[in-house]
């Protein structure tokens, strides 16, 4: 969509316009590096298309956008170090690159940064931006969190794993759409609507990416399958399938989870047979499509002309076409 | 001095009373054990003090007043990952205590809350102590950043030393005056005043530091003197020395430098007493003495009735106290 791409390039732009003149390098560097690498810009996107249903003028939204895309890069680069990850986007990691006390600083300069941005909202709307980005902020650390405490945690409910991924992904989606609404001037509940929006969109967008790790096509995707299998991720479909098997079926998936050394074609094979077999598949699909059915539900209902939709109808798409 | 004493004690009830509710525990129980350990809430006092310098009232500010002091507790909870410390303030270290991914990722949660108390600035002055405080919280990275990089850098010169200081420390004292006088309704011209007395006063407060390292008497400040010297760390009296020292002394210096294995004493003693006949001790007093006393002319030019001034002339030099 032509509006989507040319919101794309005007962030493109003043992103590769910040500059840190100051010293030291080493500080500012990794932060210009992080924010470089290409990515989807997806959430000062949303930013944008919400402050755009409600005012013609977005310019006073730019710079807060981007505030919000500056802490989502914020939290790759920190995550990154507590995942001990050394490739992010093609790229080796800040921590890989430099060394680790340079990445946790560069990343708190970087938190200080998207503040900065975020702080350019224009007065009237200050505080209240300001106070909806902070409590985004505490929810995703919190998310970061119970996602490494899950890894050492035995089980994990299906209510515990989908508060996580709310917190981890979908609380920054639905903020930044509902921060650009506020700075459009839109009222409460048409602003708490994009935020609904955006919380279900994470959501199906999260539990779909669970079920393309394994059932997508490689062709497509571009990587192999199954790697949330090998590393026994405590993902929605393995998850619902510890709760749902039994007898043999049980055994056979304990035995996968507990095996040290396995082939890793044999293990993935075994596991989705039985992903298949249980059914999680399916039901991981439904419960993916019923959060975008919510998302579009709450879209639907704000109260505007049905045509200044649009773009947010199509971002939505867009967002989740590669799980149709 | 009773005002001092009582402002220290809203604050440390305010402080108290901060209560996280929400989980996990993992994520705010390291926030919560870094801020109740026994700080002596310098930031907020100055904070308040200079609040108190301009307006009655000073209740609006207290809240920004902890809001500086938690990102200061931050700072220390970052550094302590990245110094490898494994105590502060007599307890162990929250890396030490939890672990390192926690460390790193409830600071970052950290610096959310300390946003949070900031933003309870009163909207008018809102948009100003926050430009301030995110100024100050990038040049406190800086410092940081500087300060590490020094330990691998052959060679530091005074002014980078200075300037490393000014920003690891000073900066942040600094700002806390001048965000008390702003929220208090001070004009431009007083609240940059403020801002330089904290400043000076830092440096004065860290020369000494340097110091009392050496030449402090045990017996009042409870620690050996000369960790510093063991460690080689690039103090204001070892720049100076190595600026000065020539021939005997140069060589002398040099072979202490380079030593691995060392009796600890003898090399405090050598070094000590060529840091003596250089005079660098003397010239570190001068230095701190010549910052103290800017400091103090920067506080007496304050346009305002004298009597105001009163206590934070009191706390200045109480800061300083141990350096007479």
């Amino acid at each position: 969509m032509r509006e989507i791409e040319e919101l794309r390039e005007v962030l493109e732009r003043r992103i590769q316009s910040i500059e840190f003149k100051r010293p030291p390098a080493d500080l500012y560097d990794p932060i210009s590096y992080t924010l470089q690498s290409n990515g989807k810009r997806i959430r000062p996107v949303l930013f944008l298309l919400a402050c755009q249903m409600f005012s013609e003028k977005i310019d006073d939204a730019i710079d807060p956008a981007i505030g919000f895309e500056i802490f989502h890069n914020f939290t790759l680069l920190h995550d990154d170090i507590m995942d001990n990850a050394s490739v992010r986007r093609g790229m080796p990691t800040v921590h890989e690159k430099w060394n680790v006390n340079t990445a946790i600083l560069s990343g708190d300069a970087m938190m200080v940064e998207a503040y900065k941005f975020v702080s350019h909202t224009p007065g009237k709307y200050l505080g209240e931006v300001l106070a909806l980005f902070s409590e985004t902020a505490s929810g995703v650390c919190e998310g970061q969190m119970f996602d490494m405490l899950f890894e050492k945690q035995e089980t994990v409910s299906e209510a515990e794993y989908l508060e996580m991924i709310k917190l981890k992904t979908s609380v920054l989606l639905a903020a930044s759409l509902k921060a650009g609404a506020i700075i459009g001037g839109a009222n409460n509940k048409n602003a708490e609507k994009l935020y609904l929006f955006g919380l279900h969109l994470g959501l199906a967008f999260q539990l779909k990416d669970d079920w393309l790790d394994v059932f997508g096509d490689p062709a497509v995707f571009g990587k192999k399958p199954g790697g949330d299998i090998v590393e026994n991720k405590k993902t929605f479909l393995l998850i619902k399938a510890l709760e749902k098997a039994q007898g043999a079926d049980k055994m056979e998936l304990e035995f996968w989870l507990k095996q040290k050394e396995f082939d890793r074609e044999t293990k993935v094979v075994a596991v989705t047979n039985l992903y298949r077999k249980l059914e999680v598949d399916k039901l991981t699909d439904r419960k993916a499509e019923e959060h975008f059915n919510e998302a579009f539900k709450q879209l639907k209902e704000i109260d505007i002309e049905e045509y200044k939709k649009r773009p947010l109808n199509e971002m939505g798409k867009i967002l989740l076409e590669r799980i149709k």
